[in-house]
């Protein structure tokens, strides 16, 4: 009997992903491995295909040690550790999850907007905490009709977000690296949208390295709220949590961290922050469409067919 | 020299509310009053204004006993205190806040579904509390493009929620006692709304009675979210509450109360139930147009001119 073609899994989340066609191969599950480099030595031989959370490093290095490997799907919009490149110039396909979960990004994205700018959390917390009865009434808020909004990347998600706060009155604007056409003005910068900006919403792609650097997040001010959804490593996360702290920025929604999970302790003494934990993309429906995309692209490295969402540089 | 013409006020809230204005009334502070009954016995014959926050019983037989009284301007949108066919049969007029924080509240109701659905405070806690670290990811949520939003109430305020949900794809319907042109379908009864939908959100007038029964919140149901930012006497708070601490229903974003402050511990083993102390209106702008809508209606108490978002019914 001939051995299954190989797929190699980085994360357990990830075992479940391929659904039934999943059972079709022979699963690598890495973090199982007690030494993961010799378990590729050994078995990444017969490796067709990797199943990849989007974020794992997966560069020429690794492509060489796996020969046979033809395709590497990203179940989510992520691709950021992928070395797409090193990929093309090997013929090996990479794919993400395309469209799949844009919209609940999307709808996360808005929703940690308005639990900061609303106060949500901090104002059950007055409720809960005795606050109302004994110091009356918050201090009152910002209108969300008052508020610029920033959305820095202008992809699928980042359009998402804008289409949806239209409805709430505020100024919209956005900087990506590209002009598009859309009714919303682009500023000339990240550092002209941070100024201009009074809440600034990263919605760009994860590889674009740290774009919010120490300097664009004092232009967001200590009147302005920073919200990620995107990838921790867009934003100079030490830099923020000191701004933070001394009242230099208002306050923070975030949904990805520099590491994940994020340990609590970080955040312990750290004002005004949403902490969600990487979930915006996580939702029943979503998850069904991912896991459908991932195992229709993993058929195609044992039947041929043509592949999803390829990404093409 | 005459005694200033008098102005009731029953809430320290209101006493700045009036603006320059109210140095010239004599105020009636009744919360200081150490026996307010005997209060009005003394001074009720000079008061010729009410400014309220709404939901004071401001009934016949309290104006009878104010025999100037000429004006009740409401500061907000609610006026569900006011016996108004009983001001209109004596001469008064009776005034709120016409819109000037309508798109504010349906922020806020926006803000609480998201806050519900996306189980943004939970998720926090999770984070916070190690969750994330320890035992992974919490469970998926239901994309708000699944959800069904019942709206009780398309007023000025109901409408605008509608209008922000839009974007998010779900679907929309509503009941109220009168048809409307909108694009949104009207259900025959309240009942079939909560029936039909996943969120009802509650956004009608305050006076309208506890049309929110046992009944309404069993229709709702234990995959069902209620959010209101209406007045707490819409719903039977007691039901409700029974029905989250069993199971039969899945959450709540509340921002109004049965009595208010609401105690927190009413609320300290109910699960799922986002509170907020009655601020969805209390945006820095939305204050500011109150006062100068308020000041300008005493004014006419004073000097005369047309009263501003008089309530005819």
């Amino acid at each position: 009997m001939r051995a299954k073609p190989g797929l190699l899994l980085f994360y357990p989340a990830m075992e479940h992903m391929g659904g039934l066609i999943a059972d079709r191969f022979d699963l690598l599950k890495l973090w199982k491995e007690a030494d993961p480099d010799q378990a590729i030595a050994e078995r990444g031989g017969g490796v067709v295909a990797i199943l990849a959370a989007g974020s794992e490093p997966i560069g020429a290095a690794l492509m060489d040690r796996l020969p046979a490997l033809k395709l590497i799907v990203a179940v989510g919009a992520g691709y950021g550790g992928v070395d797409v490149p090193a990929a093309r110039a090997r013929g090996i396909t990479v794919a993400n999850a395309g469209n799949a979960h844009s919209g609940d990004v999307a709808d996360h994205a808005v929703g940690l907007i308005l639990g900061l700018v609303q106060k949500l959390c901090s104002n059950d917390h007055h409720v809960r905490s005795g606050g109302w009865v004994e110091k009356g009434y918050p201090r009152q808020r910002r209108a969300l009709s008052a508020e610029r909004f920033g959305i820095l990347g202008l992809g699928r998600i980042g359009r998402a977000i804008a289409e949806r706060l239209e409805p709430f009155r505020g100024e919209i604007a956005w900087w990506g690296p590209n002009q598009k056409d859309v009714p919303w003005q682009r500023l000339e910068s990240v550092i002209a949208l941070a100024r201009w900006c009074s809440v600034l919403v990263v919605a760009g792609r994860g590889d674009a390295g740290q774009i919010v650097t120490r300097d664009v997040i004092e232009a967001v001010g200590s009147d302005g709220y920073i919200v990620n959804v995107a990838r921790g490593a867009v934003i100079d996360e030490d830099a923020m949590i000191a701004a933070l702290c001394e009242g230099r920025l208002a306050g923070a929604g975030l949904d990805v961290f520099a590491t994940e999970p994020t340990p609590p302790q970080r955040w312990a003494d750290v004002p005004n922050v949403i902490l969600s934990p990487h979930v915006a993309g996580q939702t029943v429906e979503a998850m069904a469409r991912l896991r459908e995309a991932a195992a229709a692209n993993l058929k195609t490295a044992l039947d041929g067919g043509a592949v999803l969402n390829e990404i093409l540089a």
